[in-house]
């Protein structure tokens, strides 16, 4: 069963396994630091597809049926698919999942995607509402910078507080099973703005969000810091993980200095490939929680992660109009080793 | 607990109950037939704000702020509220909501959100993983064409199978209690495309998600058309409408004929006002579900419905690349009269 420890922490009390992942990514991030980590690089970022629009769902459908496939599972047996983007809606997924036949519940949480996906099909798996269900989500340099900021062909100047948006897909095949990383507890955030407006700077935005869930999830579940080997947030990137990390002290007394990692400052080389402040999307976090942390939970390497994904749920009508960037982070729990 | 008797459907044992809802209105469809229903009827469409985004941010948050009133319940004691809207980013809902402080888990399922996250509150609050959950969304005519279709200073003409965006709001409570409308089973549907792209026929472009849904309930639920008082799909129009009875017969065997009801062509008078083929928009079913046949279902007039929200999954960039329209439906069983 679900058994709730507080307003917004869910211990699944039956730990649902994520049995297979997988995270595919483009050229830039396959030149990163965990090139050797990744199932697919795909050096093609268009993806033979005539539109930025529809890279972005090739990469989204290559990494669910890598994740299938690993999984031993066909598409028929998939109950529940979880997953959404940040183009406006969500076609990334819609189009990039839409041949597969498998029912789809559809997300909207930004960058904090894969955390929500991985949330959702835990809950639905430990309650026995989905036997198999997959969670997803993906992002695309040239998709995102053409709808939320300028034409590339423009050539704009980016801020050094501006992340780089992942061209990147993550998927997660979970269900009851005895081997797998299991889903040991999940804990659902609430909406922060802090009057954030700069698009350019949504590490700032979201690291409120992130210490205000990181805070809740170990109050509600009695758990410290010292419990995780790692503490990773979803794409904070340099600027807002030191933010994150100095609000989670002062305004809630937990140090996380010396466990905290975030996916946004782990995929490039930030100074060598110049990406500023670091990587966001959908696809960041999901391409390294999927590859890198999944790989080393379940070789036993690490024990216990809370991985904290991150969205600023802003579109560009609503910053063209003024308005502040919304926040928010959800956080599971991925225990490995057994 | 969540019992699955299929792939897609899952009965809620415990009969999480709808312990207050409630729907509010636009002007033009505050002066169709069902505008006794209601709980608001606003005359000023901007809500007093300066864009159409924000109106329908404030459409939304009246909404829940009225269904919660109506619960007895208060912000903090509701544990996670499902919610989303046709905005590219959802802000419809996240502006909507920011100042609630309610954990949100954001979904996007366009014209299918209300039964998408009715199904998700349901089999939140069955399996213990939420206490009390709120299920919400909206829809604005003004934002919805300024972002599908041609400015409204354009005056362009609109073709006979329109349909026309409702600008409303609904949400309803759920928890497990002894008295309210109970969901008493959810399926969950799959995306269909049949290669229709006309983004001013999404009737015809829906109807077959609704069959799909529709047979897969009845399949794997073992019930028939008769077990239920009415069937009511969530916005497919005049047009739809036809053609999803006709397919559910000819395609899948059940004949619904008797006892269907569409959303989209109870909420206007489509002649007199003018709307060609009926209503459409999240805000359609979600205000006239969660007034109309909520309160029906409360004081037993009718006992028992199979509520099957459609939602066309195409965005104004993937019409305009020359892609077709991936739809789907979502279906939630609500008994009454206890």
């Amino acid at each position: 069963m679900n058994k709730k420890t507080g307003r917004q922490t869910i211990i699944l009390e039956n730990r649902p396994r994520i049995i297979a992942s997988a995270g595919v990514v483009g050229k830039k991030e396959g030149e990163g630091p965990l090139r050797e980590e990744f199932d697919r690089i795909f050096t093609d970022g268009r993806m033979n597809e005539d539109s930025w629009e529809k890279a972005e769902s090739a990469f989204q459908k290559a990494a669910i049926e890598t994740a299938i496939e690993k999984s031993g599972r066909k598409n028929e047996e998939i109950d529940l698919l979880f997953a959404g983007d940040l183009l406006g809606q969500c076609i990334g997924t819609t189009f990039g999942i839409r041949d597969f036949g498998i029912p789809f519940a559809g997300l909207y949480g930004a960058c904090s995607t894969m955390a929500l996906s991985l949330a959702m099909a835990g809950v639905f798996v430990n309650s026995g509402a989905a036997k198999t269900a997959v969670a997803a989500t993906s992002s695309h340099f040239c998709s995102a910078e053409k709808q939320f900021r300028l034409p590339l062909e423009y050539g704009g100047q980016r801020p050094p507080q501006a992340q780089w948006t992942a061209t990147a897909a993550g998927a997660a095949v979970v269900e009851n099973a005895e081997k797998g990383v299991a889903i040991e507890a999940v804990t659902f955030g609430k909406i922060c703005d802090m009057g954030v407006t700069d698009a350019n700077n949504m590490g700032a935005a979201m690291a409120p969000a992130a210490a205000d869930t990181i805070a809740a999830h170990f109050r509600e579940s009695g758990t410290k810091p010292t419990d995780y080997d790692v503490i990773v947030t979803g794409d904070l990137g340099a600027i807002g993980s030191k933010l994150a990390v100095e609000l989670l002290k002062s305004e809630h007394g937990f140090d996380i200095s010396g466990i905290h990692k975030d996916c946004g400052t782990m995929l490039f080389d930030i100074d060598a490939q110049d990406v500023n402040s670091g990587a966001s999307g959908c696809g960041c976090s999901a391409a390294v929680v999927c590859t890198h942390f999944m790989r080393r939970l379940r070789e036993g390497e690490i024990k216990k992660i809370l991985f904290v994904g991150t969205g600023a749920l802003m579109s560009t009508v609503s910053s063209q109009q003024g308005e502040s960037i919304p926040t928010i982070a959800h956080a599971v729990v991925l225990k490995g080793g057994e």
